[in-house]
């Protein structure tokens, strides 16, 4: 299986799209640090009965993933975000027009994403 | 129908979500301004079958967008980082360093899209 923090950020964005069921299970894994054995207990069915189910969310929220690139695009906003801010602070302590520019230039690439 | 432009952003969104099929058609309709009564002579199909396929389209389209929101995101984030790059510019005509602080809140604010 995935990393947790990776199917996190994937179910963030696209948990929408599954099913409820899918949904359950996957939350019971991913965010409620359920066991196999516990979530296959609760549902009645077989350890490797869920290990397939979340491994099929695996695969379905990665498919969005390769399709849309959500994931990727929010890292890469949240990248250059943080470079105006920190621009916009060091321009507080320095104030070079240069910074200026560099902010309008990021802002441009955000909206390129 | 949806108006052109809304189905433009919402194909650009969540295109490749549709089958290749619906994706031909779609953009026959959407894009090249081809006539119902044109495609349906290409497909080997009727007026209203298009038709359908289109408003079928439209409505995949939609359920995708009231799930992830990706457009009205796009249309929000578009408009706040058009605030920021107005406010480099009043800056480099002003000065005034309560403008360097408001593009600090908005690029925060791109981050809670």
């Amino acid at each position: 299986m995935k990393a947790i923090g990776e199917q996190a950020m994937l179910y963030d964005f696209y948990g929408e799209l599954l099913t409820q069921r899918q949904r359950q299970i996957y939350e019971d894994v991913v965010f409620d640090d359920m066991s196999l054995g516990e979530i296959a207990q609760e549902l009645g069915i077989s350890r490797q009965g869920v290990h397939d189910l979340v491994k099929r969310c695996d695969r379905i929220l990665e498919s969005y993933e390769e399709k849309l690139r959500l994931v990727e695009k929010f890292r890469l906003t949240r990248e250059k975000v943080g470079q105006i801010r920190q621009l916009a602070e060091d321009y507080r302590s320095g104030g070079d027009f240069g910074l200026i520019d560099e902010i309008e230039r990021i802002a441009g690439d955000i909206m390129d994403l």
